[in-house]
């Protein structure tokens, strides 16, 4: 496939997640409107979206249907969400700027903004919760498991909490690796593994195969982002560059250096792309995003 | 039965409710220890669990098994400890005194008082997500949904954001129900019927008259506890009395007067326990509870 289908293909799953997300998320005139309002506002109309399009791509690799896959889009996508309003708050990052918009505590209040994060979050329940059609019960109610574990204290919030326990300190690439892997790598893990569990099941050997891709590709996409906060400017990002270094936190760019991040980054995207080779043609949309998201930093 | 027979089974089933909330929080042993240490530090040896004990209830009319029960009041207990953290929070009610000791964000700091409260919101969910040994896969996701549209922007969530949106403002008592259904209501009805969800299916007259009872029971726990803001000491309470009336909140005491309030109360538990009707013998111990919840106010 062609770099140009890749970019039809992003831009389509984008627009499909975009609806998706309008559908799902609560109308703003009905009460509470400003709440409903400041969901939708940190939630739509931002971000790449790399969550849901990987959940698209893995859902290629067992022919899911595309209703269902925005669903699960949707509910990994409104974690993220969630987790960016907590996080720019003033007692975490104090950031003003996300997605090239006033932060939600920003453009509302904080109050408002510790609300919005807590409805995302379960409205993202909600929707995993809510059957699939074709799904197995069961295998829907590991996804519901998947999601509550890659977002919790095993997961993304505990990565969190290490991220502000390590500011000033440092860390070694063990210690930073932990971080990232629950931080980021294991809501990007849930995307994939959700995408491919909206179809047939995946063998065994499959399912290892494609848990490997999912855990490498999550870290990558971590050093990648340490080191687009490096390079790139603000108004590229659509969030304040180079915040890592003000906020003196420890990044794989501090740690190895520049060249050496942007060596391990594509050592990961190597060792990411050979775990996908049980699944030959199928895997072709995932192997074209994954190189996506890493050649992003080259 | 006798309330002397009331008093040993509460006392029993919050005993089994600790030591269930006990094995489910994460070891504050393991990294991350302070967020670890935070969330079992607003979670545990607090409250009077009126939650997990009308679930416990609910349970009796369709003998439920004890651990599915405990398993289904620890997510409900940990949603409920969740939005006590974080409405505790000075962008929210900012307060200091909880359960009779320091809030989470006095204990420790505000950002872990955030990622506390979030990362509770997901474990609830993780535990209900994990297979109930003999609930129908299906009957469970159906649990995960009821328990996230009880906990979200239809629900608690949205009824704090009305909370927050009507400081100051007078509200008629239709405006003061729609917010107190959500934000008290909600969560009570769900630890109700959750409960009752753990063991043989009701017919659908029996589902109606458990969610009418659940309903009128929701509204007048918060009823009661407008009531006891007012009546009682903050020694008595575990939290800032009085806090309701120095915020300028609306509540059913400043809206139809102490008295009024308490026969308020009187007639939603009336109506409350006629719903039970159809259960016969077996709603014993939920009457029992409904009369000890409400008779806190008289």
């Amino acid at each position: 496939m062609s770099n140009e289908n890749l970019v039809g293909w992003m831009t389509a799953t984008q627009q499909y997640v975009e609806n998706a997300l309008e559908a799902a998320l609560p109308d703003e005139q009905r009460a509470p409107q400003q709440l409903h309002q400041a969901m939708r506002y940190s939630t739509l109309q931002g971000g790449k979206r790399v969550r849901p399009l990987l959940a698209f791509a893995a859902g290629e690799l067992v022919a899911a249907d595309a209703a269902n896959l925005g669903r699960v889009a949707c509910a990994v996508e409104m974690i993220h969400a969630y987790s960016l309003v907590h996080d720019d708050m003033p007692c975490m990052d104090d950031d003003v700027l996300r997605r090239g918009k006033p932060t939600c505590h920003v453009a509302y209040d904080e109050a408002t903004a510790l609300l919005v994060g807590d409805a995302l979050q379960t409205l993202a329940f909600e929707l995993i919760a809510t059957p699939l059609p074709g799904v197995d019960a069961a295998q829907q109610l590991a996804m519901v498991k998947l999601l509550a574990q890659a977002s919790g204290h095993a997961g993304m919030a505990g990565g969190q909490a290490i991220d502000l326990a390590s500011v000033g300190r440092n860390l070694n690439q063990t210690e930073l690796e932990f971080m990232h892997l629950m931080k980021t790598g294991a809501l990007i893990r849930a995307a994939v593994l959700l995408g491919a569990m909206c179809g047939q099941p995946l063998s065994a050997e499959q399912s290892d195969s494609l848990d490997h891709f999912a855990k490498r590709m999550g870290l990558a996409f971590q050093v990648v982002d340490d080191v687009l906060d490096v390079e790139a400017d603000t108004a590229t990002l659509g969030k304040t560059a180079g915040k890592d270094e003000a906020n003196d936190k420890p990044t794989y760019v501090s740690l190895m250096g520049l060249q050496q991040a942007k060596q391990f980054a594509r050592e990961l995207y190597n060792d990411a792309l050979a775990a996908l080779a049980p699944f030959g043609d199928r895997a072709a949309r995932l192997k074209q995003l994954a190189d996506y998201i890493v050649a992003r930093s080259f």
